[in-house]
């Protein structure tokens, strides 16, 4: 099959490579489409831990595409079936996961014990066929699309950190600082769970407008405005219920300080290129919870999912760029120096 | 001002009563509306415990109207707001109220220390005029009416329901037995909130109907077909992430253990004539929780009012018939003989 | 090796078998005790769902022992670790393995997906030799002995019952009824915890006293004293905060509802011998939870473990009967008959 | 009667000022003893919001007593009553405190609407009689000593973070940075839920000895080692389940970031001279949860009283001055130097 391999800093080509098996409760997939989110542009320059090595290594998280294969035991799946994914599939024999808390798998990396972060410690998606696990696997609706599948992942972070902090938005402000695809699809599962208003704060203008058409009750031009005392001015000066980061820029944490109310929660969804200050005696006084979480666990692409078949959260506006896999090392040029402004750029093998 | 006076079992007469005087915290509102619930018909014949006397004693706790008067310290209201309520207001200073479990007060019925149940420990509103505090009062939005702001109470019931189970039921399978106005509001909560599917199981068609009208993905008449077995049928046979009991019938709780998914939920919402028997080792072998509410702690109506305001909730049609108060009788025939299939009957003082 | 199978209803015999080999991630163990439970009297007579055939199977899901061969992958125990065990091992890969809620795996009993709960669906501990998976095994400390570990699983179903609830019970009024192994151990717990008042309600004397030797502050004798009005004069009139049942009686459902505090808990940890009776609505009018849990989940057995290391947790003194391997009907009609009160009888094959 | 007045910037002096009345639902005290802590100190010469004008104000926020006078509607104490306090009554009707959180009151400072932090934003303790709300009034066991219920206030906010946790640490590693009286608190407090190891880390070899001494498993001087690798070392390598923060010195929280498991849990007690820096990007990848709390919520205090009655937390051995009231110049002067290494100093009226 032809797949794309890091062969070593920024050095992502499509060569030719076996087409792997699946093995006891795994899956073949034949890839339909994989996306690019920041993570693939950190690891191709700075290897994540329990990465496998340059050289062989097939990175992507965000793929979609039809089962071709079933390994032993596998029934809950069938030949041609449409799936989407998520990436972490913990090893299931740790503290953690026994708890249910994969994401935090303490074997992490581990492969013979049975982790598999697809597209990180795995090979993933940039490639005709993928392997995974079948309980990372969720069956796609006829109704959505390659596209919408792709996002469904990137959805999953959203309500995964919307698990963590209870999950019941209902009739709450909340605020999502950073509208990018992390950002744009919260806001969308914000409303969808009935949160009002959500708020969106960004720098750009055209990302604004894109999420008040996704359904942003109101957006915030941090550039224009200040953005703390607008949320406090939409939440009669209380602030809000929730203010989640999906921004990763690195004065935003102090803002989600300041905006948000007394006995409120802050949800981190991006990560900063450094060490982060913030007032965090503040946070204390006001009784505010910090939380953050990592991907997409707790079956939150099965929740995506059904919010995306019920028309509740749209994943396809958000991809901007299409590329043949064979280019992807123009399409990450596009992604890496923002040529067009794109917003989910989607390799189809 | 007129009010119906409760002076004996099922003798609800309209007379002449001074206007209340509202306490510090309190607010003095002009009843616009206010609907009835099983549980005045029962208030009328078995008196509950804590309530007033017959011949003093004024029923009715779903109401709405406009502020008339405020009590003293009273500046989050303003003369002339238009507002829902909830029913109850705690102490405030008993081991549970301290906790914001004011639904479960220890000191219930206790005006003295400080709770209040309008109309059910308190005067009610089924009068011209209503005092209560001002904690339980809800700004209603310019876009809801009256009809809307009874049936926000109702939806209070659902919420807060669904507030205890935990309320994240996006993507997940509920069933709602009883298409009550409760059974109904709550539909549409679950909705509102993402759940998938919701199924409605009743006895009367007209009201399956009127819940698919109102967004239940599946309707199943249980005088026509097996609700457990359509229920494993819709849930790819393993039972429904949550089950809710709103009909308050006999045989739903064994029913509701048998529809539910192995670790599931299942939330009583609904009230009994008698003990119920049920297979608690089938439920205690599934680890499946039940839970219980009462009334609308925890902020509900506030979260309900939201959801009207969004459109997410509809409450006008559930009003079936409107009386003015001095036709208190007549209406409550019109309950008590389920004259026309009332479904929820309000009086307009 | 010399293992107990059973023929046919309450035809338990020990015979040769061979000696079971460990899959990948698990652990071959050299039983040393093995313990009975009510559930093992049960599936003699009425096998459970998904149990093995007659002639094959080796019940006994109350083991510890010393580590004997390890299977491929697992580094996470050593050869000659003494061990305690929990009964299950989800399949780690269904919706709610995936979520933590392994005990209510939807794949109970399909060992080929990787679901074992030792001695109910796979060979379990009345042998020499008995396979289990690494991540339910638990190292045992020094200081504790086979009896302890034999009891550390009973506890485990204290502490994933006390799990569901919360855990919280610091300075909360508990009552548990049913001094039955389940029972004097939860008690222990609820001690351990910081619990206080800890009523335990039965009616043997005996039980009774050794309640109230491990730690109960007050016991109440159900055949002298009405345990209800007992229970609500040792908390203030309100009730407990939180009432374990741990019976198995008929009654007791009713009386758990009837002795808990409004806004309190109800955690249901015995099965009973058919459909229960009990005021439902009583529960729902104040508020009140009914959790249940089967089993040993969410590594309560590693909390176990903890307590009983600290000396907070003494299973020694419940081990009533010892019996070799070989003479387990005398055994088990010791149990049956309850010939001595017995509390736990154990087996050393 | 005699009380301390704050006329300026650490100008603390006593003086006469008539006895307070205490209003409906309020109870006067007499005064037995009254502790300082660190923001006795703060508030001296930088005013907190809502606090008091200079030439009126009283603080003293750690006092206990004995019931003098009984406001209106007060019958769940007696006069003669000894009690301890919490410092913070809230509102009752704002929407932070009809949940629970009170100490996140949205009225914070407003007497008027009933809210009131004792020696905050209301007279307090430095005083021979004080006024507060019953709520926050709890009955103290005659087995504790007035310096017991001084501290069962700082064990109420061990107990409060705990809370917000959910308090179910039995069994787990936990980590107390800081052994100043609230860390000395919260090392007792999880050892008396259970947890194991609590491992207590801090600067004066003194006080780590005293940690040792009420229940500390393991103490790490972090001047002669270093303590985040010393915490992974008793831990098995994965770091603590829960990292409590009760030093308020600035490395402290990137400290704890280093300290914590992968999954697990940092909870913030302690207040920081400015703003923090630490690598949130590190807690995000390892889905750590940042709790805070403020104060004694939740019936905290309640739980306190409750060990302290058992026997398993100890109040006494924290009190190292005391002082007459007096004297108080004196006392602050000591507390504010360190003069022979005060841990918790009291005043007695």
């Amino acid at each position: 099959m032809r797949a794309a391999v890091l062969f070593g800093p920024n050095d992502l080509r499509v060569v030719d490579k076996p087409v792997p098996e699946p093995g006891p409760g795994e899956v073949l997939v034949k890839v339909a489409m994989c996306g690019t989110c920041g993570t693939d542009l950190k690891l191709q320059t700075h290897p994540f831990p329990n990465q496998p090595p340059f050289g062989q290594f097939t990175p992507g998280h965000e793929w979609s595409g039809t089962v071709a294969k079933l390994g032993d035991t596998v029934d809950e799946l069938a030949i041609g079936d449409r799936v989407a994914i998520e990436a972490h599939h913990g090893c299931g024999r740790c503290e953690n996961c026994v708890l249910g808390m994969y994401t935090a798998c303490l074997n992490y990396g581990n492969l013979a014990k049975g982790h598999r972060a697809s597209g990180m410690t795995a090979d993933g998606g940039f490639a005709e066929y993928a392997v995974h696990h079948v309980s990372s696997l969720y069956r796609l609706p006829n109704s959505l699309t390659w596209e919408d599948a792709v996002l469904v992942t990137t959805a999953g972070t959203s309500l995964y950190g919307l698990d963590a902090i209870g999950g019941y938005v209902a009739g709450q402000s909340v605020v999502v600082i950073g509208p990018g695809p992390v950002g744009l699809m919260t806001v969308q599962a914000c409303k969808a769970l009935g949160a009002s208003p959500v708020v969106l704060v960004g720098t750009r203008r055209g990302r604004l407008a894109l999420g008040a058409r996704l359904g942003a009750d109101c957006v915030i031009d941090a550039t224009t405005s200040d953005a703390v005392s607008s949320v406090r001015g939409v939440t009669g000066g209380f602030g809000a219920d929730l203010v989640i980061e999906a921004s990763g820029a690195m004065p935003a944490p102090q803002q989600a300080v300041e905006m948000v109310k007394r006995g409120g929660k802050i949800l981190f969804l991006g990560f900063y290129p450094g060490p982060v200050t913030l007032d965090l005696s503040s946070a204390i006084r006001d009784d505010v919870t910090l939380y953050t979480t990592r991907g997409e666990g707790a079956n939150a692409v099965k929740r995506a999912l059904s919010l995306a078949a019920q028309g509740k959260i749209r994943g396809r506006e958000l991809v901007t760029h299409h590329f043949p896999l064979e280019a992807i090392q123009e399409g990450f040029r596009v992604v890496r120096e923002r040529d067009g402004d794109p917003i989910k750029v989607v390799f189809v093998p």
